[in-house]
């Protein structure tokens, strides 16, 4: 999967999508649209329109299906066991305190006294003058050099940006703000010191609006399972190794949450906590890092956009500082071209959550092993943890295929397993047979496939709209249909045509459309 | 659908089946469990096991392809239009003001000023002294009446129940509170005057805190649908009339949560909102009420516990008081017994929620009929709204039948199309061939059908867990299966069996899982 290599720079540039046209094709078609548009939005919530949906729930069902229904072989050649479960999105705050949210899960913020604006204080750089003489200049880390170089010239009474010397923010003593100009200010001294800001979204259940009554939206839905560890094992007849799994929303308050759907505040993970003995991890997580990559391949992230790469040790996350690591499924998105950005973690989580839930709720969490009852363990976690709502992401971007050699201009090149439509049925004309034909058609093939019966405008325009929505294919009744019982066959990336009979439609799609 | 009126009020409490029972198989098989079970839960909050997240995902597929997939045929014989959408649980909050929800979805609360307890006023009645003279005391509307003479007795000097008047609180003057002795106290004058308490959850987005930024979790998800008319208008091919479904959480912030997953503070529904023209209302609402009647017992709702009821008149809500009023599928759940819960409600809510997010956006909402440009209107909207968690709480206990003929003692008697497990395949034991020849049926068919693979245990064990998980039908291996490749098929509901051939398994299934 390292084929990105090969190709240079230039080459990726030119093959990046331009993903202002992808969003725009999300909302004309109706994939994405922002959540309260009527009112102006609101910044990281986004709504999945009709065909949107139908994307995301099969991506979602083809996730449960290889995770919870039809799990892999294990290495001993029997399937491995999985059980799904929903479990709510607000728990008990002791929850949280456990998990390490409540004290941990924040960003540094500085706020500018002046503006009221916020910053996370990770992401300021400070050019300070390096003969220590004057202020220093403030700005976004990706700030282009020539704007910084203008400001500080303007600013600074004309020094060129050669006097000063770039340095983080977070690397600077708090008495140094003072001589510090802001990133949206022209006086020093007004930011503030950095002060953590938790990403937990708080809200209040119960009549009384105290602390004491305060609950958090949950920031991932890995915890709901560790909760019900011992409800599992007690109700089913699972055995370790075995593993939970969960589809469900999660929040968090994201300062900038950006690049559409990539980082929102309101999100779907797709999780599988995966319970094991210690000794077996490093084996398990090899295994899930392989049947993961065999996920995304299957259901048509195929290109050189993506690729497979383990953490580097500093980024091991505060539950995975004595493990294995996490390695990645990344996609290389439009908007973090030539670089990637996350799809899913495969994280060796150690049993940390486990072990801090047993030590907050006083409730055993050791394993004994049935046939070896002196064998008693806390069990280690493996978890492949994806984003649906970022997977329904690089999907889009994968599918979206510019070609002027066809009337819209572009087709989403989607796995017709995962196309929100797998056909189109499209009498010729609004009048004749042409309707009766196509409405009988469509009656009898609707229980097995999602199809749409598209009855007006004229069909160029059809046909348009079914490449634009990524179906697969476009069935057309016309005047020969009514006179030899045949049908048009428009096969969508090839744009080729045939003529197959009316009742042998549905065979074709049983063909075709194979399940991943 | 009045059958229920023909028994007799002691046959009914006859058959009233043991909640407590009902309840403890949810958690013991592991269809619901409490939330956050380990840290002592959390009041009105509930998570779904490896079983009930199956029987939910169930009924969440097949309303979707009730409404979205195959949605029904219309009374000009062509099928009706209806749309999926996903939208934010979190919206900007104009959503809330628009629709009526910040300003009037409350309850009035009395807090008592000693104990600090909290209570619906509407929900406490005051035993008034008939003489005027002495204090009055304020009970709960469903507290047993010795226990209210026995406690006025004790704390009056010995007065009987006789000289008090039974009056609801909200009735009485607040300056009447002076002498009332609230529900949990010995003294008068503790309680306060109404309050109203708005039942949705707030939170705040963004970085910082202050009511600028208050958010709220979503009561409903018909809102959303609403927010996303004019985007779904502009992005697909419908026409009015066509409808917008929804499945999802919801949330409120209740008071009082009480009777399982019937009234929990975090739930899911289903929600399909129809757009028509104000003088097809009547017809659509009488399209849908049948429709919907139509679900509900293809699914298994049967019995005399289910019933179909007309709201009267004063129970219309603040979006309807104009209209037609809302029609009710209701069912007889233990709890409420031997009156009903409602389960799905088939309102017309006029065009008040469109008029409104026109109002409050200045986005007209009007419906331009292409066939005739001169006729614009706000559609009319008829909701049919159901809950989905309700729906799973209804099919376990139409499902739940109590046997003393089986081991287990009980079995769940549910429609094949909703059972979590299709089919159980038990090896009679855990040796020779009896595994390998289940494991290699298993892998064979559960592409098709989710299926059990349970290989330890006796097999009296396994069929006693396979009725109570509501299995319709178990396949043994055993040593005649190794001579003659024929299985043992057991039927749950008659406990009956047949032999047939191993590789006609599958078809048996297909023969007998009929999907609805």
């Amino acid at each position: 999967m390292s084929v990105a290599q090969e190709k240079t720079t230039a080459e990726i540039a030119n093959s990046v999508k331009d993903m202002k046209e992808i969003v725009a094709l999300c909302k004309r078609r109706g994939f994405v649209f922002p959540a309260s548009d009527i009112y102006g939005g609101l910044n990281g919530f986004w709504d999945y329109g009709p065909l949107g949906v139908e994307l995301k729930n099969n991506l979602r069902d083809l996730w449960w299906k290889w995770m919870v229904t039809c799990p892999p072989v294990g290495p001993d050649g029997q399937p491995v066991d999985i059980v799904g479960i929903d479990s709510s999105i607000i728990q008990n705050p002791k929850t949280w305190e456990a998990s390490g949210h409540v004290g941990g899960f924040s960003d540094p913020m500085v706020d500018c006294r002046e503006t009221k604006l916020r910053y996370r204080a990770d992401h300021l750089i400070a050019y300070m003058p390096k003969n220590g003489e004057g202020n220093g200049y403030a700005f976004m880390e990706n700030e282009e050099e020539d704007v910084i170089a203008k400001r500080i010239k303007n600013l600074s009474g004309g020094k060129s940006i050669g006097n000063f010397e770039a340095t983080p923010l977070v690397d600077l003593p708090v008495t140094a703000y003072a001589t510090i100009v802001g990133p949206d200010t022209k006086t020093p001294g007004t930011l503030t010191e950095p002060k953590q800001f938790n990403l937990m979204f708080h809200t209040f259940v119960g009549a009384t609006g105290g602390d004491d009554n305060k609950a958090y939206l949950r920031p991932e839905t890995a915890q709901g399972i560790f909760l019900n560890f011992k409800n599992v094992l007690d109700s089913s007849r699972v055995r370790v190794p075995f593993g939970i799994a969960q589809v469900g929303k999660a929040f968090r308050n994201e300062v900038n949450p950006r690049n559409f759907i990539f980082r929102s505040r309101e999100f779907e993970q797709m999780e599988m906590e995966w319970f094991c003995h210690p000794s077996e991890a490093k084996m398990w997580r090899d295994f899930w890092f392989a049947e993961r990559q065999k996920f995304w391949t299957a259901i048509g992230l195929v290109s050189e956009n993506v690729r497979m790469r383990d953490h580097d040790k500093d980024e091991l996350s505060h539950y995975a500082k004595e493990g294995l690591g996490t390695a990645d499924i990344e996609y290389r998105f439009p908007f973090t071209a030539p670089g990637f950005g996350e799809l899913e973690g495969i994280a060796h989580r150690c049993n940390f959550d486990l072990t801090q839930h047993q030590k907050h709720s006083g409730v055993k969490m050791e394993y004994t092993d049935p046939m070896d009852p002196k064998n008693k363990f806390i069990p280690d976690v493996i978890e492949p943890a994806a984003g649906l709502t970022r997977g329904v992401l690089a999907l889009l971007c994968e599918a979206y295929t510019p070609d002027p050699n066809r009337p819209s201009g572009v087709y989403l090149n989607l796995h017709p397993a995962l196309a929100p439509k797998k056909a189109a049925i499209l009498p010729l004309t609004a009048k004749d047979q042409h309707p009766v034909i196509a409405t009988k058609l469509y009656m009898d093939i609707r229980n097995e496939f999602a199809v749409d019966l598209d009855i007006k405008q004229n069909i160029g325009k059809r046909y348009a709209r079914q490449d634009e929505i990524g179906t697969p294919y476009c069935f057309t009744i016309d005047d020969q249909t009514v006179a030899d019982q045949t049908v048009t066959v428009r096969e969508r990336n090839t744009m080729s045509q045939e003529r197959i009979g009316l009742d042998h439609v549905a065979e074709y799609l049983r063909k075709n459309i194979r399940s991943v």
